[in-house]
């Protein structure tokens, strides 16, 4: 890594160290808010032709670092990436969100699948890695990701987006053993997949848990947490990766955040339930805190987006490890005008401290 | 109120008394996972033309009680009736929820809602309360419910079901003093409400907030809990209705138990996610605690049912206090022989406790 790299707000504050200001970025920051990003996604044609076409990829990618000037990169991708590569057949229907030709339900239909191979079925991945690390500025972090193994087996096994997880959780309480062998085989793809793109030129990766709050405190350490736990050790064991920050983030964890920081990462994602002030007294300076302004507030005004970023950033308090993110994606329908604002508050709070 | 009800499991567990065995009911207890209510559903016509007959309401709410023998009774109804009985227009489109004809956006259409009378708009609930409660073993006592201010006023607000908030939240930061005037409204016509159910019957009273926590921390303490700490407070003001036990419940509001037991509530719901023995250190003998099984677990098998059932209890540990439910409502799609399994894994415990 390159010392303007390893010397970025965003990296700093993700070892803790002291920073100017608190960097910012923003889950979701390349997406449908965007006209720029619009225009692109109607020229590829479906969501996935644009994820899986490096130059696209790249170019909605950097969208938002051209416009708002953010301190990290996160890669355009989809937390599904793994699933279709093992060939389940990934498409989107409108209006309904991701499904699977071909969900996983039995013992020989996880047996067969394979670990892909991120050189060869993932390849679009790593080369939008190279791509955007080339095209970025050299002082701009990219974050490379994956979905958790727990949330990407619910697409896996429900065929879709699911509401009551029915499918999903018959498994879970009736066939554990083969829910383990599924989300083991996924933990182990995950490790390989995110070690390639760390390889292809990510910073820091993150690992996206949208759905471990669909099970119960138990569940969710057995379940979720281990195959997170198991990445985090594999990723930290490996001389080529163990120097590059691992972060979690569960929606709906607030209250497993100690046992999610024990994991070995190196930062915790907050939704914005979440208090930043609580939460650090909880796990200290263990770990980074990313997060966590409620999205809804990019509905409002300036003013608002301004009091607003500015209470989260009282909430963590002074001190390093805070890196200020929304606490979930931006919702589409969002003004870019309104990223714009939140930019600005972050950085204009560092001036307002430091008078 | 009878020596029966005063000294039954549910109440005796929510005063925080002793008992032989942790008492039982289920949210949606009484809804489509049951064929005899798919029978009475399909003859009532609509859901609506169900929850507002109180001769039909009265026949489902039964149900579930002549079938499992639970221990508590909750009224077959809806959160939207007050807006409905405000005028709103209430409907059900198939497949999508509730929605509402005329959604409340500016102040004078605030300024126009009328706090509906309970004995005159809100009629068929009374009415249904009090054929309830003459129709139930009289030792089973009757749960009278409402939504939360801030849940009831996102339907009202977005029009119906939300996926992001997006109107109410553009309200909550850019007029706030709108969306306190239409929080004030709603939780003077809960207080009336609640009251009129009691009065009519009802032995305890529940606020389901399912969307506290579409809400930051600060912003939950603003514009729900205050008013769900308004209606328990003017409650408990009120020589008629002071000792009729309060329960509140935020879904995913786990973080934020201390201050909902601050409200001088009588007991909390929680969701799946919470751990029990944790939130009972953290809330004390203050409050009961109800919950918290994840309805995940009725689409298990009878040992997975029983050995679920027994792991919430265990949670609890040994004490009064304990209220066992679901941390959500019953999913459809259920198998009813798995309440049956449940109801008998909760009074297996108590003889294995006492062995």
């Amino acid at each position: 890594m390159n010392k303007s790299l390893h010397d970025s707000l965003f990296m700093k504050a993700l070892r803790r160290e002291p920073v100017p200001r608190t960097p910012v970025w923003l889950m979701r920051q390349a997406g449908r808010y965007l006209p720029e990003y619009l225009a692109i996604r109607k020229k590829a044609g479906s969501f996935m032709q644009l994820a899986t076409n490096p130059e696209l990829a790249c170019e909605v990618t950097l969208q938002p670092i051209n416009r708002f000037g953010l301190d990290a990169s996160i890669l355009f991708s989809d937390i599904l990436t793994i699933p279709d590569a093992m060939g389940l057949g990934l498409y989107f229907e409108t209006g309904e969100g991701p499904k699977f030709e071909r969900p996983i339900r039995s013992q020989k239909e996880v047996d067969d699948l394979i670990i892909p191979d991120p050189g060869d079925e993932l390849r679009y991945v790593t080369d939008a890695v190279s791509l955007i690390r080339k095209e970025l500025p050299e002082n701009v972090p990219l974050i490379g990701f994956c979905g958790s193994p727990w949330t990407v087996a619910t697409y896996m096994v429900e065929g879709g987006s699911s509401r009551n997880f029915s499918i999903i959780k018959a498994m879970v309480f009736q066939q554990p053993q083969l829910m383990h062998a599924l989300l083991l085989k996924l933990a182990n793809a995950s490790v390989a997949y995110l070690a390639a793109q760390i390889e292809a030129g990510a910073q820091a990766v993150m690992v996206f848990d949208t759905w471990g709050s669909s099970l119960s405190t138990s569940s969710y350490k057995e379940f979720s947490l281990v195959y997170m736990r198991h990445i985090v050790a594999a990723l930290k064991a490996d001389p080529t990766t163990r120097d590059t920050p691992v972060l979690l983030f569960t929606k709906g964890g607030g209250h497993w955040l100690e046992m999610m920081a024990d994991t070995g990462c190196d930062g915790l994602g907050l939704d914005w339930t979440c208090d930043l002030g609580q939460a650090r007294e909880r796990v200290g300076n263990r770990v980074a805190l990313q997060g966590n302004l409620d999205p809804g507030v990019l509905y409002g005004d300036t003013g608002t987006v301004t009091r607003e970023c500015h209470r989260v950033l009282k909430s963590f308090g002074n001190g390093p490890g805070h890196i200020f993110n929304l606490g979930h994606g931006i919702h589409p329908g969002v003004d870019p005008e309104r990223v714009t604002d939140l930019v600005a508050a972050v950085h204009s709070f560092a001036a307002i401290e430091t008078k």
